[in-house]
């Protein structure tokens, strides 16, 4: 609590992905006050494929 | 903004999710008079064992 | 299957909602083949003060 | 209606969420007395390195 | 972990709700073998007016 | 992209709010290396009755 459910492009390394949750928790502690062990964060890969902005898939305006 | 997230099975071609992403940002241009670049769409594959109705998964179900 | 689940900003009418709900189940029965009772929409109110675009609330950047 | 989204860890077998979701709906039906088939669950596998909890991902934590 | 997120209409009470997240945990409990303490629940109200079946909203169709 | 949505208890001030979003996308710039415009984030108040950990509602454990 609170719960941080990141959508983001396939393609990040682990080791992005480790200090991107570090960073995004850190953010979380200071400014909420709660503990870093009350922080969930869950990253969603999404293809180039099935993300559209525009009415036009990502992977099709690169 | 809006954001649209779509749950369906998985299988669908490029072809159906790219026809299937101008068309919901279209809807959205329509009714609610934003801008096209304004709309977010992503979809979310799910499997029909990943997915159950009535308390059965549908890859049960066919 | 679909669910369609879509986060827009709050202040828009049942009318337009209703528009809306129609519209998107149109675009994934058309792209889809599926029946309209298949689909559902499920709308989200975010205020602009829950919504942060560039590091900034929607809320102060009208 | 309900819809159930469950975020689990990947690896579990499609036997335990055919019993899963057969819980679940279960318990929805006791508690809401609705309807078996207007039950949804939705299951999305999370890689243990996609989960950070206390700002560490959850493949490094084991 | 596992996080469930129950998208249900509102009106339901804190009872129904109390019993109904004991119920959801129980079972994911006894399926995934995991500690109570592991798992969140988090209910999401909605409007019978934000939720669409058939391409109709739910509080035209009572 | 990304999309960054955050469950957290109801109560924050949008003071914290402003901060909060403004120290998750530059975390989001720092490790992603995007650019903060193309960062959303979603704040989702819930109410401590809505959510349960260990199968009890977080408003009966304080």
């Amino acid at each position: 609590m609170p719960i941080i459910n990141v959508q983001l492009f396939e393609g990040r390394t682990v080791e992005q992905k480790r200090a991107y949750a570090k960073a995004l928790t850190e953010a979380s502690v200071q400014v909420l006050g709660c503990s870093a062990s009350a922080v969930d964060v869950i990253f969603s890969d999404v293809k180039k494929s099935d993300w559209a902005s525009g009415g036009k898939l990502c992977s099709d305006t690169e």
